[in-house]
């Protein structure tokens, strides 16, 4: 079997990280801010570890301000959701998952918000020049992905995020497809909240993952969920502090345990793992562009891109492609729209969608060659 | 190390819930509803398994109407904040824990609903007269638990209930501190939404719940959380269809593998198990009715209770003791207002709160009679 399907999740995970959760289920077992035993207080240097590495890898504004999630569409609505004020207005991209597309269209559908897309070309790249024209000092926030599930193309968040703080405008970005694979600085971006997946390039377990937010606005964030905190517990009110006022309830503590030690085998391989990556990206394009019978939705360079890479057979249908990619090459890969319909719209690839191949750090030159041999012979197929 | 601590969180769990996470990670890894590969459906139906135990075992509406939640917090903000309306009236006992009293005062604050407490007495018992007369066609919805995280006490849910059903009341549970050790029968109970912590008496993972719901309802609750479900992809929003539509996100995949170990462990050894922490609290309360210097929170026999036992050192500082019990005796407890300020209040135990000593099966007499000996030897500290 060939996995190629990292964009969903990531497989396999680094040893250490199935074994760091193993240890802490069977060793350690106990609840953070729960106890006052030791191996209460044990766990809690793993989890303040997690938040510190986390925070560093993304620059964010201190360890307390990483809040655990159970994962990336949790932490934007949270972050969507809390901010959201009747009347607000929003601004996204036409790129974005339904993660981002869905919170907001329940809230336009409430009466509560109005949003916008910046427009989108069929590379999936952001106008820029439209975009900054967009945002103004009455919109509440920009929430946008960096970069696309569908097409891998890499959205400008540091311009955008120049230009919200100018207008004071709040920045959310949603790095699902980029966090432990891509660099990113939220100070520099202005960022005010970024999501994480644990579960994607940052190589941890399902079930877990991070939002990091600039303390600045940390109450005008009502909690979405609350409840029980082990902290002021007389209180009614959710607590002010982070991360307390938005980790209510029981840790997923084997979760934080994984991701641990995902984060130092992330940190320890970054840079190798970034080149491998592209240099699997650059064989899969150089690949593709040879093979007729089939359109790359996005650029067709490792410039500007991350290592999604979607086609479409332009002869042949892309589930049968995709159910024969599995069948009779064993390669895994993700068919369809990819919870991503604004995307595909972009792309020009909509309803019809794609088939994506995602690399991930594992995979090898021979797996690609592999893959793109099948791509050549079912693209070739009604030929035939 | 003794270990009474089960009501935060079970420790140890069966060796095979540990066994299944690493399974999963190491072998399996894949999404489910996002790769048409073959490894994606084997997933699904250890997925699909876990939905029919737990629905089996709660008599719940079918397994479709099992759905997985990040933990018991997360579901009760689900139903709570699902089902609120502008001008809701909601009902909840003087006994909840803050994962129920803070969304329905967060809710009540921001003016959408007003909600009151049926009172309670200091065993923690629901004054059932004065409950039954609350509940009239203008409620929209009771919301309480099953038996209390602090003193253990068990709350009359099926009269409670069977008068929501005639008032066309609609009627949540939360079994926090009685999934997987007290027989509950959701349709006999006419519970319209029954929230579980999957790592608690059920013995699976933190960061895994279910919330079992009459999908009767699930329209009138809207998705707190929205965002890509697989399905429907091309709709922005959310799907109207159970799981899907409280299911947005990748799920918590080790933590399901986990759940689903746990509950073929916990339905095999259900009645020894329950009989076993019958005998065992049975002993810690009679060894306590023989303490001078302590007073108990709660009933002192084993009828109307579970295996939660919560203690008042008079004559002591409570924290002081649990501090003591762990570094001179080994024993973990938890020692506060065990995130339930409104629990303290009917037990008269706030604002000192108690020690908690919470049993699971695991434990042995042995370790009972540790605790008794620790707990009288620190009672008459103070007389020495």
């Amino acid at each position: 079997m060939i996995y190629l399907d990292n964009g969903a999740t990531s497989f396999p995970k680094p040893q250490e990280v199935a074994d760091a959760v193993y240890e802490y289920m069977t060793k350690v077992g106990s609840n953070i801010n729960r106890g006052g035993y030791e191996k209460a207080y044990s766990a809690a240097e793993v989890v303040l570890e997690t938040r510190e590495m986390i925070d560093s890898m993304m620059n964010g504004y201190g360890a307390r301000n990483a809040i655990f999630t159970p994962g990336n569409t949790y932490a934007l609505n949270f972050l969507i959701k809390g901010l959201a004020r009747t009347g607000d207005r929003f601004l996204t991209s036409h790129m974005e998952h339904n993660a981002v597309y869905r919170p907001l269209h329940q809230l336009q559908e409430d009466g509560v918000i109005e949003y916008e897309c910046m427009p989108c070309n069929e590379l999936g790249q952001l106008d820029l020049d439209k975009a900054l024209d967009m945002i103004t000092p009455d919109i509440k926030a920009v929430v946008m992905l960096h970069a696309s599930n569908v097409s891998g193309t890499i959205l400008p968040i540091e311009e955008i995020g120049k230009k919200c703080h100018e207008e004071g405008v709040l920045f959310i970005v949603d790095a699902a497809q980029t966090a432990g694979n891509t660099p990113i600085d939220m100070q520099k971006c202005h960022i005010d909240g970024l999501t994480v997946p644990g579960h994607k390039s940052l190589l941890g377990p399902q079930g877990i993952g991070v939002m990091l937010i600039n303390p600045a606005i940390k109450d005008e964030i009502i909690p979405v969920i609350s409840g029980g905190t082990g902290s002021h517990s007389d209180m009614a009110d959710m607590p002010s502090e982070l991360p307390d006022r938005f980790e209510s309830g029981t840790l997923n503590l084997p979760g934080i345990f994984g991701l641990h030690a995902a984060l130092k085998w992330v940190q320890e391989h970054f840079d190798e793992v970034r080149a491998h990556e592209e240099k699997l990206t650059a064989r899969m394009l150089e690949g593709i562009a040879n093979i007729k019978g089939v359109r790359l939705a996005g650029i067709p360079t490792t410039e500007g891109r991350v290592s999604v890479v979607s086609i479409d057979f332009t002869e042949e249908d892309n589930g049968i492609c995709a159910f024969n990619l599995e069948h009779t090459y064993g390669i895994n890969t993700r068919v369809g729209l990819h919870c991503a319909p604004l995307a595909h719209e972009s792309l020009h690839t909509f309803p019809e969608g794609t088939v994506r191949f995602s690399i991930g750090p594992f995979n090898t030159e021979d797996e690609i060659d592999v893959a793109l041999k099948a791509i050549e012979e079912l693209a070739l197929a009604s030929n035939v």
